[in-house]
């Protein structure tokens, strides 16, 4: 049995990844890393970095064209900044059914649905990615939703004639959850990267900053990947 | 209200222009065509005259680096042939749940969640796509069947915040009756293109062709595009 592992150089992934290494052994699992005009090009290199860590084949997919006509804050061409505060503040006062500037149109879908199209080819039975319970909860990214995720999960496995099956295991577990789940299994933090800015280190001040920096400190533990 | 229509300069796309073009006018219609590393690339000349004959905007996406794990033998880097039989007739002795040589691995669902990502950043409220009752009855095209069809649309409603609809008209009907609506509308077939060979003309043996040239049969006229 092989799986395939969405990357994006996170701690979601990453725990994602360590999990599915165990299961299935790391040459049994392929990562797959996207670009797709992000600001923050330097989550790449940490999955590129974590990938070497655990000596698995990384495949890099560019999809930046499909994004081209979207104005999300989070891509290249965007001059919109990326809101310095957590996913809860920016969502106050916004309306039921209203995304905010760093919603990337269908990412997940698009992610998936390539990562369903490679993992057939690769004869992978498996694709894990690392949704989780905070994402779900904020209905300005539709995407990770769970109706969502129930929906896709079902179109991957009847579109590969029963051949695929996607493995969320964090859907119903929050950052900290997750964080002590990867700490147990040894998970190489210290090569992940969450920051939304482009900058060599991270902010500490954008949304992903803060919320990996509580995900830590529930554990009791400062960020490793801050020195 | 705007409406993105996959386009691969078929019968069955081309005809689902049609439709939205009627329904939403030429200047709220865009039309998406994708290479995938297909050997019959000649479909995109016709996606092009088509698009020129209605006067909207085509956007053309390149995805053949997902496919290029693939063995599809419609691809351009496969060396197997393409069968040169009707769907059915591949299809005889075929175990359930087994694909075709001509199975391109999740391709409906990774094109239609890159026409939703499109679609939503162009303020798109309807996706329009040719899937038909032959092609769902079809087992080794898992991607075309009913289970697929109504998960990924769920998806796509759920996973755009409730912004995007699929629309696909022909779900019910087969490419006969598809060829019946498109001639009442005036849709231009003489610029359309269906062969999976990668020749200058038609070569009216593999199994486009075959199902093709029925479908004209069954309206009583000759294919509008042969001479």
């Amino acid at each position: 049995m092989k799986a395939l592992v969405l990357c994006s150089g996170g701690i979601d992934s990453t725990t994602a990844l360590g999990i599915a290494i165990k299961k299935f052994g790391q040459e049994n699992v392929i990562g797959l890393c996207m670009s797709y005009g992000q600001k923050h090009v330097r989550e790449l290199e940490s999955a590129r970095a974590v990938a070497k860590h655990y000596g698995i084949e990384l495949i890099s997919m560019d999809l930046s064209k499909i994004f081209e006509y979207s104005d999300s804050s989070l891509l290249s061409h965007s001059d919109e900044e990326i809101p310095k505060e957590s996913y809860a503040k920016q969502l106050d006062g916004a309306a039921q059914d209203e995304t905010v500037s760093t919603y990337v149109p269908f990412r997940n879908g698009l992610f998936l649905s390539t990562a369903a199209s490679i993992a057939l080819s690769k004869d992978c039975s498996y694709i894990y990615y690392g949704a989780h319970k905070d994402d779900a909860a904020i209905a300005a990214y539709p995407d990770c939703s769970e109706e969502f995720n129930n929906a896709i999960k079902t179109a991957i496995w009847e579109g590969s004639g029963h051949q695929l099956n996607i493995e969320a295991p964090f859907i119903s577990k929050n950052k900290a959850d997750i964080v002590k789940m990867g700490l147990e299994l040894g998970v190489p933090y210290e090569l992940t990267w969450s920051c939304y800015e482009g900058g060599d280190k991270p902010c500490g001040k954008c949304g992903t900053c803060i919320d990996r920096a509580a995900a830590f400190a529930a554990n009791g533990i400062p960020d490793p990947a801050i020195q």
